[in-house]
């Protein structure tokens, strides 16, 4: 009787001994309306949410506040907290050609490849990427996957400045910047993922361009040694007619996801961008093979390629994340100006106002974009054991106002300069929309510089059809 | 000889005083990258704007500033300088309900209505205007077209902070809060036409809801009566299912634009809002009777309505200008955050990505839509001798770097927050981001102070079916 008495009271004193040494943490954000996008969709209003090294260490009510020491309190009197934006398809470096001849038909071939066969460079690369990544962490961003040349630039980019990123080195059979055909691109990819597999916030890859713009051994070779060095293939997929009908030449009328799967270049590791030209066959080879999506409203409008069936792809469990695509086709790096298109083109292309709700946005954004990319265990939610991959989103700015459902608001009302803080990896990038880690003012003057040259070289000599 | 030496002299003795005595002016932009929107879609670098009263007084280049003496020299920087948006559609007040049950189905009938019955009130119509007043003032509005009730009360917020706006009190056959039926909407409309024809910003108007809302006989008079006052209709026209099955009830089978062609309901004095269910012959009747459309791309995609055949109305000849509609319904009240949409959702439908280039979206938004209000001789353009309704957008942002085409950069780059200055009959109404003429803080904690009184009354007391 007494040793359970001194049990109790043992227990008592101990419980109030934690109460008084709160637990150190590194960022405490406060009074938020938590988005939490985890299963069961918890909106916690006056939430607390908890970092401590890179990682989310608590989520919870205001009662959590008490028990965290944080060396940076973030109280953000009721703004919208959020997981971090997963832009899963882009190609960051192309800011620099942003606002270039947009309306050119068939402008991948008339006018792309032309374009980049004169201005990419090492250089270029660095360049564009500084720039989207500042666009990016202003966005709300915090995670993209990049499909471009010169990956290794780009790392050094996202390295420095704090973002995560899977960045997927180009693969195509023709000569491009920094590879003489296929096989040159996959030695530079094997170099690049070798030099980076081991970074803690850049998951390097392999991005062969297309089916059409690859070999079926080169797709298959990729195939193979994305198994062998574990790391994920980006690629174009069922995204345009020249694609449709030079895999339907090449396999007597296959499509290109059923080509795909034939080959055995369909698995877990791919990441497909667009699948707008997919009928339920190849849906449901998306979902045998497990397939990520990229679903990239902006730029399939856009360049009037159509809008991928992405409510039936949804009903059938098919891993769809939010994407971009790069900046001359969006021309937005920031999934935050997406939603509202995502939202309301399915409504249109459905008939039905009821069709893809806010929440769904969101969702495809913050999770479905971490299951686009197989690594929903680590991102796309808000909670206890995830990375601390966090936006606040102002909601005093009148557009925000009020806001009787933080998703419609977010999908119908914000935009990217609507975001306040960015946190990646456990770290503040921006604060109040200043950026900490990069100087803006630098990064867009030398965009502007380049830009410039493009102006002198390309556009003055017209050697670029439009 | 000496005669005309002497003319001579005194030639160039004036031509040099003119050059020190440089013309007083109030507003005087320099280096701005202005998009004049004039019939020549003139585009001057490093471009002169200058105001004097409520008036521009001269466009050019550089070399026309030193010509001027102003008391505000704003310095833009490159920075695009355009003529205010004219946002041609929109229920301002509604912005303190913006956000609520945003999927529901036939909303307007099941939610909205029964929403307003209990809800709308002098005060709640003042305090969503200011609301809307500084959402657009921040978003580059600078002219709106409203309807809503006690647009007595509306008028007052937009004199005073300052905003140009053509103000339609509603007629309906039903109570609403200002009136008991459509005569007494008439009643109150005629009342506030008389108090505001004279205003130098506010144009009254008379604002029938929808043809199958009123009957013939009021829509016939208030036909006669905007001709003897001489005032704008506005209308909801063609937007829905319900609305072609009643009038073709009532009418053995017209669509709703030959029913107001044949009761004499359709002439230049009407903006009909929509114009979603038009064939050919109808649009051929926008033309013939010179009515000014308003386009809610964003409206009309949200609730699933269909897309407007604009493409088609413009190579009528039919003027169209961009409109929001109200904040429940788009839910922007900037038509900045619209032009994305125009231009991505336009070339969709016309499966043509040449389709709605950037430029002629632009022009929607501006002359275009001062052309719906038949007001194309005061507003729209950057001109000498227009009133001086201007803004300027940042182009300095990432989201707008770089910017080879202006027109691409605003369509598909820009969002409300890259406004930095507006300017409304000759006044700064933001400068640097910052309201002059309005406290934002008060606004905003007064409309949020209403949202929590519909949480309590109307979402609380579950009265109003979702």
């Amino acid at each position: 009787m007494s040793f359970s008495k001194s049990l109790l009271a043992l227990t008592v004193i101990s419980a109030s001994f934690t109460s008084f040494a709160a637990t150190p943490a590194d960022i405490m954000i406060v009074d938020g309306t938590v988005l939490t996008m985890d299963n069961k969709k918890q909106v916690i209003d006056h939430g607390t949410v908890v970092v401590k090294d890179n990682k989310i260490i608590a989520v919870g009510g205001p009662e959590l506040a008490k028990n965290y020491q944080a060396s940076d309190v973030l109280n953000v009197n009721g703004d919208i907290v959020m997981p971090g934006l997963i832009n899963t398809h882009t190609h960051a470096s192309m800011t620099v050609f942003r606002s270039l001849a947009d309306d050119v038909p068939d402008r991948l071939h008339r006018y792309i490849f032309p374009l980049e066969s004169k201005m990419v460079s090492r250089e270029m690369v660095r360049i564009g990427a500084n720039l989207a990544n500042i666009e990016m962490i202003k966005g709300g961003v915090t995670t993209y996957v990049d499909m471009y040349y010169f990956e290794d630039e780009v790392a050094k980019t996202v390295d420095k400045i704090g973002l995560r990123a899977v960045l997927g080195e180009s693969v195509i059979k023709f000569p491009v910047a920094d590879a003489k055909n296929a096989d040159e691109g996959i030695e530079y990819a094997v170099n690049f993922i070798n030099q980076y597999k081991n970074h803690p916030r850049i998951t390097p890859a392999f991005a062969p361009h297309a089916p059409y713009t690859n070999s079926t051994e080169h797709l298959q070779k990729i195939a193979k040694l994305s198994q062998e060095l574990n790391v994920p293939v980006m690629i174009h997929l069922a995204e345009t007619d020249r694609e449709q009908e030079e895999i339907a030449k090449r396999t007597g009328g296959k499509s290109p996801v059923q080509y795909m799967a034939d080959i055995g270049a369909l698995n877990n590791k791919v990441i497909a961008a667009h699948a707008i030209m997919v009928d339920e066959k190849d849906m449901d080879l998306l979902k045998q093979y497990d397939v990520g999506v990229a679903h990239n409203i902006s730029a399939n409008t856009k360049s009037a390629k159509g809008v991928a069936p992405v409510t039936t792809m949804l009903e059938k469990g098919i891993r769809v994340g939010l994407g971009t695509d790069g900046p001359m086709s969006s021309n937005t790096l920031t999934t935050l100006n997406e939603l509202n298109l995502v939202g309301k083109i399915h409504k249109l292309e459905n008939k039905d106002r009821a069709a893809m709700p806010p929440i769904t946005v969101v969702e495809m954004a913050t999770m479905g974009s971490a299951r686009a990319l197989h690594m929903e265990d680590k991102l796309g939610s808000l909670e206890e054991g995830k990375l601390a991959d966090i936006i606040v989103i102002d909601t005093k700015s009148p557009n925000m106002v009020p806001m009787y459902s933080p998703y419609a608001a977010l999908v119908y009302g914000a935009n990217g300069s609507n975001v306040r803080h960015t946190i990646v990896d456990g770290k503040l990038l921006m604060k109040d929309r200043q950026l900490l880690t990069a100087n803006e003012g630098s990064i867009i003057a030398e965009a502007q510089d380049f830009a410039n040259q493009v102006r002198k070289t390309v556009i003055a000599s017209g050697e670029v059809v439009k």
